[in-house]
């Protein structure tokens, strides 16, 4: 049996899981990297990884030079080439050397990758897209990332930057974006997005159900408005059509695009299940440009949860 | 010397070239298909391609046979596996065996794919993204089309109907387009969606250039707004400023996505030259999600005309 390891570089965790051939998570580990809220120093954050590497394989049994590569999943532009994080600026560290400083700590092969790109290519390689030629993964999280599968490898485009589908603008002049730009798909279709509308439907309907359950929870999430609707609260429903037909309108994008086989949903919005699934195929099957083919692409919810990220990671030598 | 038959299948005409291994077109024919204004029918359509290549081998100086491949250029979702035409409803000739009646015809290889891929080919292989890896080429005409090179390879979807990326929405609840959606790429960006706001325009402001200059030409063109602007004309102003707002949300949209190496851009309204490409470089610099990183996509205008189709296709044999 050979054994791969997969590490998945968060804000607040560093995650390592020692997978086997058939993509099984046998050992883990998760170290918090820093939770002083400052940015992380590159230094810092590589002597977690490190740490976390060894505890995993400790968990595991094995020595980490029995494992035959590790792979990192960093945000950020990742040159998978150079196996340099060209830009991470959210997390403070540009231009850092990831492979080349594992592999000279561990001497074994070490591959790095986008985290979005990692966890696309764990649910290729194990989960709801496995075995499909071509698929998109796209995640509905605090924001909206995506990785894209073409010809079973990791599309990245020429500069490593590509695949950012959740800065694609929807909405001309819409809601601003963190991007800088106005009306991205993420602005609507992430759980941040969800939020926004939630709390600004509350506010213009102080009769609904959304403000009682915002008391009640003491905040407002992603459930909130799918908690109004289920309890049949009209406000509640206003606000998750609303969410599907954006959510539908960037989907159809992709798929007018890419024409994937399988195009994953993932990320804790789609905890609702089918009651956001059944409505949102429905939507992109009325407009989709590709409505008279007789082969149209699948739209499924990803099934591999958190654990995408290590399992792609660590697959990356197959990427 | 080797040659390589193209066909470029048009609504009005279909354009023949026999074109050499250095991708020049050596001898050309061209047959209208019908005027009738009718919908073709596949058999009528065929004899005119027969025609059409006879003629052209003819120019040219050599049998058929002693071409090496047959490439054909379709509306439509050309499947380039069987070689079968099977959806371009607006010819009206859906499910047509355009590979296996070509080759029991002429008893040499054919090659069949849709007519933006073959475009798109055509500029990859000697045109304005030759030698790039990843490119996306855009043609803004009656409609906004687009073909797709991955890894030098044109991509396709897993249902040969991908690369629509006219039919991206950029506005949601946008100016209606002729696929059912709202707000798509195609009715801002194309010649008609600039028409369509050239007219607006000219009935909003009764004292502007526009309304004088489209009675001088008896019509309104997408060079309408651009010679308004050009003499001086506010709202001619106004509307190009618009129409490089929306082209450039499209553009960015397919930079974020894919980041090419190279984004080409072609069809009548590119004529305009510099006046319309040197704002679009400014404003897609502006919003790109990857402003900081060092290497960006260039954007540059098409090289090849009408002649992309037919060498792409005469080329389909790489593709």
């Amino acid at each position: 049996m050979a054994y791969y390891i997969g590490v998945d570089i968060g804000g607040t965790n560093i995650a390592c899981g020692i997978v086997n051939d058939s993509c099984e998570i046998i050992a883990r580990s998760k170290i918090k990297t820093n939770s002083s809220g400052n940015s992380l120093a590159y230094k810092d954050v590589l002597k977690v990884i490190k740490s976390a590497v060894i505890a995993a394989c400790k968990e595991a049994g094995i020595d980490v030079s029995e494992a035959r590569s590790i792979g990192v999943g960093s945000p950020g532009v990742c040159n998978s080439e150079s196996g340099v994080v060209e830009n991470c600026s959210n997390l403070g560290f540009d231009n850092s050397p990831v492979k080349a400083d594992l592999e000279e700590e561990f001497k074994i092969p070490v591959y790095l990758d986008n985290d979005a790109n990692a966890a696309a290519f764990g649910e290729f390689m194990s989960g709801a897209a496995k075995g499909a030629k071509n698929a998109v993964v796209i995640t509905l999280g605090t924001g909206v990332g995506a990785g894209i599968i073409i010809d079973k490898k990791i599309y990245r485009g020429s500069n490593f930057a590509g695949g950012e589908i959740g800065h694609t603008v929807i909405a001309v002049d819409g809601a601003p974006c963190g991007c800088g730009r106005r009306g991205c798909f993420e602005a609507y279709s992430s759980a941040t997005g969800l939020v926004r509308m939630t709390l600004m439907a509350g506010e213009e309907n102080p009769q609904s159900l959304i403000n009682a359950i915002i008391k009640e929870d003491g905040r407002c999430s992603a459930r909130t408005a799918y908690k109004a609707m289920k309890a049949g609260d009209a406000v509640g429903k206003t606000v998750t059509d609303d969410y599907v037909k954006y959510l539908a309108c960037g989907i159809t994008n992709v798929i007018n695009t890419f024409q994937p086989e399988i195009l994953c949903i993932g990320g804790g919005v789609c905890n609702e299940g089918e009651i956001l699934l059944n409505p949102l195929k429905e939507a992109v099957a009325k407009q989709v440009y590709s409505k008279n083919s007789a082969k149209n692409t699948e739209i499924v919810i990803c099934s591999l949860g958190n654990d995408a990220g290590i399992i792609g990671a660590a697959m990356l030598h197959k990427a």
